[in-house]
């Protein structure tokens, strides 16, 4: 009742002229309205897969990874998935000491949340007050952890927003099928008003925030050096099944690097490979493994590497492009390797980030008219009942 | 001499009353000057791989084409080439057949020449006048036919234009090192002043031209229609060695399609396909015929099909998708199969040839500094070379 007291304090003293009993009581009623019924955010709720925090949490990422048949389809998965995780996480857990012990992501993410709302509550002041929320794939928080949290502030409108800027069914879509039944769980589906975000490659922040640092980086070089640079984009592949399913990714990734090259005005030569293929089955390549080794051999001295599907760090930029690609550039003669800063607390993509939410709350589009069409080679339900679970609250559809 | 005559016909009476003799001698002099050098034109040298104008032509088209080794590597090439053009003829033969006998894309290609040369003479005066060339890869008119034309035309200044907008080693490639061999052939390394539009897959006249055309089909559709329907863009495909290699195609063909649909407001669900995979080996999917297909079992019942790697009609339009998948569209149930017309002699698209070689004579450039990029996995000489002799002319190399 303290604020009831303090909003009593600061009445105007003309107020007072006022009969007390009208003045007082209509004070009285909407500082308890206040109160009791405080305008609840406006809920961002930012998807990933995650990645585990600490050593000890490797394992069960492991094991949700490869139990998500949005991923992949194993035979006999909820036994393959224990034993591959199993079986992976030694070398695994290996990785991950030598990037400091665990991923950045949720340190990341939470920070780009934070300062993405304050952004928000300012340019967007008919919808604050904003609040994000973290739903991680296959580590804590979760998705039910992050819907159980916006119940308890009374959402009653939520912006889905994939961290992903590339749309791809391994990624988001994995989290939106997620989401779906998530909902259905927290018996949410009335009680909010959801739209979603589902990719933002070629989104001009985006852009911006990339083609920035690599100039950045592009300036460690020397004039002469600079030169002769490469810039190689690296993004992660996808099995072939997944690509001849129909899934969209590779050419949204497509999209993004001719979007930043053009911002960098074709200055440089450039190409699009792809990183962390296992296995034995097709991924789509060129791997970046491949394109370093053969740049190497082709004379190329300066290689600049750009995730370029990636918003913080994670283990496929530490380990995999820092210390695995990095050992084999130094092998195969290119020794002016360099890798071009994630996006992380960047406040050009962290303002981006605002923009592409205020942007859709302002086009009062559901999802995307994209989002509803599944791969022509779709056979999954799942991803057929979450699409016609959000047509059927679209009025467009 | 009739131009002479003509010259002093014309002389305007004050000049008359100069002295005879100077008069005379320096309008001789200027009219001699016109006669003997008259000023050579700026060519442009139209590069496609070409298709049989008639069923005759069709054998030495498919030897050409098995013969390339930049377009496929096949076991003791010169011999199995002349095997499978054997082999594959008649019935190669019989799809030309049911397209009216031949290929339209020397007709086509002549039609765009002619309207870009004279839009060029307007909006470049200082470069006029332009004069189109033709130069196939597989058919007459050969690359060896066009410069011997240009030497003839005592051509000086000649721009490469690439009428593939997005660039592939196995299309673009494959006509520049014929054009490097054919160069130095013919002598012409230090009489002509060359330069090189290797892609231009997002160029903003392209993309409208597509765009318009792909409106102009869905105005066929109904209103009711028109909200269920799916945009296919169809591609060629490429074999995924090449793709491995590290082919820049794939990604350009992504963003010319991210472009068409920006400018169409993503208005209509879309996918990206891939067309005319041959033999046993992997190639870049999802195929076109899978897609009609998977689609077709979605429910979906309007497919609109958009050539999308494509400036003309050839076999590949007129045959593969509108008979070859309109046929299996109608077995899957696709009851409002379209297809979107080819560029052909689209005014937009004409109009656009033009302002992308203002734009680059404009540039100053030699050629866009991506192209002097081999591809990771390229161990091509011949790639190498003609790299190599461009890079030595351009002063920016």
């Amino acid at each position: 009742m303290a604020s009831l007291t303090l909003a009593l304090r600061r009445t105007a003293p003309q107020l007072r002229t006022q009969s007390f009993r009208n003045a007082s009581s209509s004070m009285f009623m909407r500082a308890i309205t206040t109160e009791t019924t405080k305008k609840p955010p406006t809920a961002i709720l930012m998807t990933n897969m995650g990645g585990p925090e600490k050593l000890d949490d490797v394992h069960d990422f492991l094991l949700n990874l490869f139990s998500d048949r949005d991923l992949m389809q194993l035979p006999l998965q909820s036994l393959t998935s224990k034993w591959i995780a199993k079986r992976r996480s030694p070398s695994i857990r290996e990785q991950y000491a030598q990037i400091g012990g665990g991923s950045p992501i949720l340190k990341w993410t939470r920070k780009q949340g934070e300062v993405m709302e304050k952004i928000l509550d300012e340019i967007s002041p008919e919808t604050a007050p904003h609040k994000h929320y973290i739903a991680f794939r296959y580590v804590t928080p979760s998705t039910d952890a992050a819907l159980e949290a916006m119940k308890k502030d009374n959402v009653k409108r939520a912006v889905v927003f994939t961290q992903y800027p590339q749309y791809s069914c391994s990624t988001t879509g994995s989290s939106l099928n997620e989401l779906h039944h998530g909902i259905k769980a927290a018996g949410m589906e009335d009680s909010v008003d959801w739209s979603i975000i589902d990719r933002w490659n070629t989104h001009p922040g985006f852009i911006e925030a990339t083609a920035s640092l690599i100039e950045k980086k592009l300036k460690e070089y020397t004039p002469e050096e600079r030169k002769d640079a490469v810039i190689l984009f690296s993004a992660h592949s996808l099995p072939m099944s997944v690509v001849n399913r129909g899934d969209t990714y590779p050419a949204e990734v497509g999209a993004s690097v001719q979007h930043v090259m053009k911002r960098l005005e074709g200055k440089y030569p450039h190409r699009l490979v792809w990183q962390s293929q296992v296995g034995p089955s097709a991924w789509l390549g060129p791997q970046t493994s491949d394109a370093i080794e053969g740049y190497g051999k082709q004379g190329k001295k300066n290689l600049v590497l750009v995730p370029i599907a990636f918003t913080s760090d994670h283990i496929e930029t530490l380990f995999e492009l820092d210390l695995e690609y990095g050992e084999l550039a130094e092998k195969s003669g290119v020794t002016g390797f360099k890798r071009v800063e994630a996006l992380n607390g960047n406040e050009i993509f962290t303002r981006a980030l605002a923009d592409i939410v205020k942007e859709h709350l302002d086009s009062k589009q559901l999802v995307s008219r994209q989002w509803y069409l599944r791969c022509p080679g779709c056979t999954s339900e799942k991803c057929k009942d979450t699409r016609e679970y959000f047509a059927s609250k679209d009025s467009t559809q």
